[in-house]
């Protein structure tokens, strides 16, 4: 075991798992060889427990860090902010500034509000959705965190989420009361809403993500606000993903479809932890009708850390830049698999790119190129987050490592040969932006 | 209507209820005149948006700031760690570290989990809870939060929260279905614990503030903790506002009782987000099939952070110093009393004191004493929280401002006379430590 290895063995004596998110464990990506520790990382540059460097198109901070990391911009505003002091008994005036941004960019929203966690800001929408609506059932599609509210879909049904983000979801600790009261719709298949609502007539919220891998079919998101619409349903659109990646706010102002409430997370700050929901001012207005309050969503480097990420986000046309640089990367998965007989299904928004393999042992395939990179000095995994930090030469050495590892892949399945990866060094099932 | 107040008005149309925690709005202090946001603060000195400066005697932060307003070593820590980045796709070694730290001085823990706010981190406990138990019912005591599981006391009875801190919380939005499943019982009072245990068979979990207001009586928590051996229930400390005040740890090292699982935030960052869960083994490692799991709760600057003020508190016997500081604020107030004839009850522990007047006026009454401390370039409310920057100059400040104020209001009481506050000016009702 080396330094890194180690480490991770003493982590999951103290720390369950090893850490707090599923998707940065080792395990997710090529378990017994993965770095899990960092000591520094820089644009798309990180550097592991024994100072080696690599570059990162593994998620870039699980699709937060945008702008790459420790970015010189946000962090020179979120320091000064830090001299001046975090949280105080008073209040941030970079709380406004950052609620007026977001309902500036989205002109059908009229008020915000803040957490720190994505999961946090899910619970928010739907306590305001609920307050707001006679019925207090849910319609979902894809993924929305691990809280009660969501994972309670799996209580009458252990299949339930298993259609959308991540497969096997267990309900343990969640109260069984919560049970019937969520209940899933697929995504580009508006059938399966519309038989939900009519077997279901307590239905009175819909949250779903905008996109994930497949784009939406023609007219579908307009099918489900029409619905909303007509039947008096509140749609909430969880963008914490989605979000400032392709474009300067909500992917749906791209799509052409406003929700009544949206979530924000991820790369709203850049690595720092902020979320924030916005709405509709009579929505938005009955969080003074129940108690939503907490201590910590009050501490103002995540307002900061926003508004200098929106700052530099909109000044250096930053989303369409990451744009180009997504279809360079898809550009490169298309040519090294026609090159090498591949078949792959390339999907996702450009700058939230994504490919999976079309063999049936696609997760020894990926956690097989996974471990081929690494050699390469390049965190990857099959869902890359764009950065501004990509040259065009950080680029090159991406694209030459990538045929290189796809043309040793096709030596495996054109051949007939077996990849030589033991069981346990196989990375577990295929999380991340494939399944959505 | 000046600077300030003008903010605030063009706050509350973006923002629902203008900031996002009811304990940190004007309404809370002193309606009208209260300043509600800071451009800059540094020990126990905090500046308004005139740059106008205060001493803080309201609470630094809600409790936060033991080590006072952008603590210098804290500070420089966190600062180093943003320029290394906040948030990668690989994990931070403090996080590690902060799981040693917390474990290290709660020998009963094992391990440790993560959060960034208090309330999920209430939510992280109860979900570990309930992933063992085979009851799913909690007895509760005090104040957990906003989060779903604890506002449904009020589902079935609205005032099954009242005699904890916060009277009259709504449930609007809460579903329903939730109902059922938490039961209050009272500070001070075994017996209201035992019958309710007897009337509902199917509790699982107690969670209770080790102590706010009142000093526990004899044998008070040995007895709660009797009763969860002996029953199988699985014992949570709520330690968010007590933890790491009069001691280096949770209140409950100084009370002599350990719980089961324990939840700590506010001043174990000194002011930056994070919050922890630490427990007995076998439950917390229920984490691993229950699913639990946020990107923001990976940022680094929280686990930073709490790292140095650990290591702040414990190097300078920083908790030790401030019970004197504390002592010294509770003499103060007693003196002020007595000399001026006012009928006030002192509590708290000596690092979290608070009073009250003994008046039914009392919100008019405190509401004036806030006013006219303000006069004085002194916040301040019943609810200080002490910190290492008060200096003997600095209470001798408000020692005189105090004297002053006291002396004040005796002559509106002793003579029967009113005290000139209109309506509007009167602060919210009694939200603070002051209830439990």
């Amino acid at each position: 075991m080396n330094k890194d290895q180690k480490l991770l063995k003493k982590a999951k004596k103290i720390l369950p798992g090893g850490n707090q998110l599923l998707s940065k464990r080792a395990e997710m990506f090529a378990p017994n060889i993965w770095p899990s520790y960092f000591t520094k990382a820089k644009g798309c540059e990180i550097w592991d427990l024994e100072k080696k460097k690599y570059f990162d198109f593994a998620g870039m901070g699980v699709t937060a860090c945008t702008l790459g990391y420790a970015d010189n911009f946000v962090n020179k505003k979120v320091k000064a902010a830090i001299d001046k002091a975090s949280l105080t008994t008073l209040n941030s005036l970079d709380e406004i500034k950052l609620a007026e941004n977001l309902v500036k960019i989205h002109k059908w929203a009229k008020m915000a509000k803040f957490c720190k966690s994505g999961g946090e800001a899910c619970l928010v929408a739907i306590r305001l959705a609920r307050s707001i609506s006679k019925k207090q059932n849910i319609a979902f599609c894809g993924y929305h965190g691990w809280h009660d509210w969501y994972l309670s879909a799996n209580l009458e049904n252990n299949k339930n989420l298993d259609g959308q983000l991540l497969p096997g979801l267990k309900t343990l600790g969640v109260n069984k009361s919560y049970a019937n009261s969520m209940f899933p719709f697929f995504y580009n298949d508006i059938d399966s809403l519309k038989k939900l609502l009519v077997k279901k007539n307590d239905i009175g919220i819909i949250i779903m993500e905008p996109m994930r891998f497949t784009k939406p079919k023609k007219k579908f998101l307009k099918k489900i606000k029409s619905i909303a619409k007509k039947k008096g349903l509140i749609l909430i659109f969880d963008e914490i993903t989605s979000g400032f990646h392709d474009n300067f706010g909500g992917l749906h102002l791209k799509l052409g479809v406003s929700p009544d409430l949206a979530i924000f997370g991820k790369a709203l700050g850049n690595g720092f932890p902020i979320s924030a929901i916005i709405g509709k001012k009579e929505i938005m207005q009955k969080a003074n009708e129940t108690f939503i309050s907490s201590t910590m969503w009050t501490e103002q480097i995540g307002f900061v850390a926003a508004n200098a990420t929106l700052e530099k986000l909109k000044k250096n046309n930053i989303n369409k830049k990451n744009i180009k640089i997504g279809k360079k990367i898809k550009k490169i998965w298309r040519n090294a698999a026609i090159k090498n007989n591949l078949n792959i299904t390339i999907g996702g928004i450009d700058t939230l790119p994504s490919f999976k393999f079309n063999y049936s042992n696609q997760e020894i395939i990926s956690t097989f190129v996974t471990r081929e990179m690494l050699k390469f000095g390049i965190l990857a995994n099959n869902a890359p987050s764009v950065t501004a930090a990509y040259t065009d030469n950080i680029l090159k050495i991406y694209k030459n490592a990538i045929e290189n590892v796809f043309c040793n892949i096709s030596n495996y399945i054109n051949n007939n040969k077996k990849i030589p990866l033991l069981k346990r060094d196989i990375r577990l099932s295929n999380f991340g932006r494939l399944t959505g």
